[in-house]
């Protein structure tokens, strides 16, 4: 054992080696507390080239790796399992903006940077990068591409993948992948850098990526909405996109359970409107040129007050009060993690079911425990919600423990039904591996082990996650 | 053989095979004229059912197939090659547009739809299908797909991979995996999608799609510009995205060369412009929402005039004459192929290498061939560009026939200098499988043979294209 991390210790020098228990601890935990693995070393190389050949040492050796970024993952795909047997790779020493080129919109940078890192280096050129959620100060881009992250601009941008050109990947056995290409369209084959991305790590570590650059939008219009339930809010939606076309890049639908647990845990926020509402969307309109987005959010709102009765909305006054708004919605998820533990769920439906998905599923839950409490908000315009069943406390942790398979039963159920995925943005990791395998048919579930054994025979990569 | 032909018609009946050699000679050419396979049977098949029997039989029998469409593409992937080992399966009987889904903005279709009718049928329900090109009336979506289509809007839109949300695809050996999901996210382990999208029917037949709709742009401007060259016309596109953002759709570049010969084969057709210019601009602007698209163009070109010395332009003043200005971009390639055979390009760099590439292309090219002619034109914005080297006739058949190797190698290693691509949009088929092996990495090549290998360990998809 000493040995393999002295000669470890020897390709990244001693900076970039933990041994030491008390200080490996923190990367062996997840961001939620959820889990908790353990390993012997955690390797912080310097550059792509030490990656590779602490990776090759690794695979000459059969020790398989964790590829970890700034491991605020929420299905456990980036801690070690408990058998302590995996080494953690952590890129944060990687954190170099390599390249801007203004004139192609692209970014080249390294997989340990800071998504605020690359959105801040877009701002710095009049550009934007779009991507976008709460935890954009500690999440590195290697991991945001590894789950394929999503955010609060899916709406109009898609997921990191509809952001990426290009890759360059340590694959298992070591060799540098250079698929860093700055290309818009390049139809020379297999696309195989959509392999990598989503992977959770499985197929290869992520160490660079060339990104696209947007232009940025010159007006920006936030409106924090107050109305009935899910099904005004999928009218107010339509109605957005007849009036605004695709300049709408958010739509966020939360219902009034989570303001409550927003303002209790955190004082200091305000609340955005007047009245109570059973329900909320947190609107956002945006325009790359000179339209007027006000104008555009103001018919929208005059429409909406004729046709949808029971709404009031708010319209950010200037960029603090907008702030303020999405304060709201980024705290969600700190807020119900301050309040306690729930089961939750990453669901997508298409659109036109999420209604249906919502009622089904309250009914559902209700039925089997009388007392649940939910929490179902997010995406909207993505059909994305997350989707939360807890009891209050202090039976929350032992209905967890005790129910946890059988909520996951119901829901997940209603989603197949529907067309829908387990996991719309947050991966498999730990928590989805074992449940996808009732969601997914053979076929695909073998294909996938299929990739995953021919460019990973031994298991080297993030074993246990995924499949 | 008879046996298996009455087999195969046994699943398909008697209108979903052709035998006769007469009838079956179409199917084995390409649209130019540049290859002429053989086989003993085209299939055309009803059902994806239909389609999985069919290739679980050709499987067992070790009977290799090319998956076919509408048959438009340009590197040789969809005729069967020379041997007359392979059959064809044509997808042309499967043209249903299966399910539209307003609310979620999908719609569900058959992979024999034509291109032209899934945009008709986007169009009825008030949405857009953006991916548009020359032979949209004759493409089908399989073949879309397959190749991975970009076209005249992938500026704002990208290929049609961006608006793929899922697939149908009948397997290697014959299974059919359902991964017709319609949702914007979806992160449930590998991307398996991606791998069939541009694969050109190496790793199974696609069926059917389910695909992204848009928001109908409700305002479109389109210019026809004349300026001096390519480093103009980059200018023009910065000054295009400062103002407009991504509002422009698309932005084609022309070289005056291309009109000549439009206008000679085309007499119907109209110069756009008063005066002659070494080149041209195509460039369309639209809005989704309500705000003033002419003004935005207006203002383009006012501050192009301030800063861009000889430049002049036309804005289409209604819906027929930015028809006309498209009818001479969209003819250029049968312009060309009526004028005679050429050694053609379909590169791409990133944008901010395109003038280095056309300078330092034709300087080589000139000093190798002084007599050459050079049409180099397409979509800048995308950084792809049409580049085809020839001779005035009676010289052309014979300049290609000697020399295309020679003139393949100088530009394409001019792009492989760049960071570039030797097929932005066009795939490989059989013209650039083996010119790919010294532009890729060896590391790359592999992986790509692993994945065909894992998927069709038997070579039964679509043999000596792509690998």
């Amino acid at each position: 054992m000493n040995q393999f991390i002295d000669k470890i210790a020897a390709i990244v020098g001693p900076q970039g080696i933990i041994t030491d228990q008390k200080d490996i601890d923190p990367y062996t935990r997840d961001w939620r507390g959820r889990y908790h693995g353990k390993t012997f070393l955690v390797v912080q190389p310097g550059s792509t080239e030490e990656v590779s050949q602490v990776v090759k040492f690794c695979a000459a050796n059969q020790i398989a790796i964790v590829p970890q970024g700034g491991n605020t993952g929420l299905c456990g795909a980036s801690v070690p399992r408990e058998n302590g047997h995996e080494i953690i790779i952590n890129l944060k020493r990687m954190k170099q903006i390599r390249h801007i080129d203004r004139e192609n919109n692209t970014i080249t940078v390294d997989a340990g940077c800071f998504l605020a890192q690359v959105q801040e280096s877009a701002a710095a050129i009049d550009r934007l990068f779009p991507l976008s959620f709460g935890s954009e100060g500690q999440c590195q881009i290697g991991g945001n591409l590894s789950t394929n992250a999503g955010g609060v601009a899916v709406l109009r941008y898609g997921n990191i993948r509809a952001m990426t050109l290009g890759l360059e990947v340590v694959l298992p056995n070591g060799e540098i992948w250079d698929g860093l290409r700055g290309l818009y369209k390049d139809n020379t084959g297999y696309d195989l850098k959509q392999l990598f991305i989503g992977a959770e790590g499985t197929l290869g570590i992520i160490t660079a990526a060339v990104l696209k650059l947007f232009p940025r939008p010159k007006g920006v219009a936030t409106a924090f909405i107050g109305l009935k339930g899910a099904a005004m809010a999928i009218r107010l939606l339509e109605l957005a996109r007849n009036l605004g076309g695709d300049k709408f890049t958010s739509f966020e639908f939360i219902p009034r359970i989570c303001l409550d647990l927003v303002f209790k845990h955190f004082p200091a926020l305000k609340e955005p409107l007047d009245q109570i509402y059973p329900a909320y969307v947190l609107a956002e309109l945006s325009d790359t040129s000179t339209s007027d987005v006000d104008q555009i959010m103001h018919d929208l709102l005059t429409q909406a007050k004729r046709s949808i009765k029971e709404i009031e909305f708010a319209i950010a006054k200037n960029q603090t009060q907008a702030q303020q708004f999405w304060a709201v919605r980024k705290k969600i998820a700190d807020a119900e993690r301050a309040e306690g533990v729930s089961v939750k769920h990453d669901i997508s439906v298409p659109v036109s079911k999420i209604v249906e998905f919502l009622e089904k599923s309250e009914a559902a839950l209700k039925t089997a425990f009388p007392k649940v409490e939910i929490i179902g908000f997010g995406h909207l315009g993505d059909g994305n919600i997350h989707y939360n069943a807890g009891m209050a406390e202090p039976d929350s942790a032992a209905f967890v423990a005790r129910e946890s398979q059988s909520v996951n039963r119901i829901v997940y159920d209603i989603v197949a039904r529907l067309g829908g995925s387990i996991s719309a943005e947050h991966g498999l990791g730990q928590l989805k591996r074992d449940t996808i395998k009732t969601y997914r048919s053979a076929i695909e579930i073998e294909m996938m082990r299929a990739i995953k054994h021919t460019l990973d025979p031994h298991n080297i990569m993030n074993p246990g996650k995924v499949l």
